[in-house]
């Protein structure tokens, strides 16, 4: 399953690296809007907080090598990487729970432009139900299967309380969708096949505090290393 | 930097696994919360959603094997692992940008519980000024060092829209903080010695489309690895 191939379908990507390519994206985004037209691997990775030897090797999936002594064309690689990603596909997303946390991502406009279209909100609260959030309606959850169908739902964005959450996911694998994004604190069983990624808040903010006790407690940062091996 | 040592603070722990730890606190209060006593390594990897050589890899970290037949200790386990991240003590946190994410971390329960408290929220609009959030009265974005040095801070949240989210930063390490939770969908520089964990909402859709257009292209999912080289 791990075989390498020369087939585009079948090409290994690792996912730590598909996971820095919406990062490359928007660095290089950033350089356009500058009117900048090529970049090192040194200017690019500084921008986009890695080092250029993991710049370079990552780019090497995609088949970019850039050009000895000038650099990256900088549209090109953009086009590049989003296409590898898919953003240059529109993607309608329904996000259910519409509370605080929903309300944001319904107004979050780095969805929009990058191809992630909101076509619906969901809620079981009736109180929530026909209020109008980022110029869309809040609907009944009910309409969950009726709203994947009509609009070739992809992904479905949970924001639900934690204990909601796996009766959303289940009714979402139901319809047929099988790209989750789980902002509920809550571990989400789902078949094989069907993709969950979890943003935690609190998660993030242990791993701070992880480093930050180190830090008063005279530890040297350094000796904690880098998924990669390397040194953090 | 990276030499194993038999002392607690220059002990080796690499950065995926801290990233795994709060994972296992919370499937382990989940189980705690449901009476359950002791469990085996395979029950508490399927709550937190990894395999289980992988999580008894983690605790050995910890210097954790649990007892063969019997499993962990559930109480036990979790003591060690909040005491490992520093989630038994107490973390003062400021929120700068107090708009709907601002409003949504604001009153995210998951907080508070372990251990982060809320002490300030700044806002450079003095419309949001005076307005009470979770409790919270929003204060002018100007009394960031005055809030920093009474309240003890350790960790900044910055939720602002991206053009302010650099100069939020630099004030903030000029006040002392070296732990910045990062919302703004914008690459902040730092100084050395100073954490950075970014929160992309739309990186991770990115990368959820990513895996979706694969499965739409028939490719199989199965050829990408995950970051410790399997296949995920």
């Amino acid at each position: 399953m791990t075989a390498r191939s020369s087939t585009d379908a079948n090409r290994v990507i690792p996912e730590a690296t598909v996971a820095r390519l919406p990062v490359y994206l928007r660095a290089l985004t950033a350089l356009a809007d500058q009117g900048i037209r090529t970049c090192s691997s040194e200017d690019l990775a500084s921008a986009a907080g890695v080092n250029s030897a993991k710049l370079r090797k990552d780019l090497s999936y995609l088949g970019s090598y850039g050009t000895r002594g000038v650099g990256y064309d900088v549209d090109y690689l953009r086009y590049q990487i989003a296409r590898e990603i898919g953003v240059t596909q529109d993607w309608p997303v329904v996000i259910v729970g519409i509370g605080n946390l929903g309300h944001a991502l319904a107004n979050f406009s780095g969805f929009r432009s990058r191809g992630f279209r909101v076509v619906a909100l969901l809620d079981a609260d009736p109180a929530l139900v026909g209020q109008t959030v980022a110029g869309v309606q809040v609907r009944p959850f009910d309409e969950l299967e009726e709203t994947v169908r009509t609009n070739d739902v992809a992904i479905g964005v949970i924001a639900t309380p934690a204990v909601a959450a796996q009766d959303v996911a289940d009714r979402m694998v139901a319809t047929g969708i099988t790209s989750i994004l789980n902002f509920a604190p809550a571990v989400l069983a789902v078949p094989e096949g069907v993709d969950v990624r979890k943003v935690d808040l609190s998660i993030e903010l242990q791993i701070l505090a992880y480093h930050e006790q180190r830090k008063a407690g005279g530890a040297d940062p350094a000796t904690v290393v880098g998924a990669d091996g390397g040194a953090a």
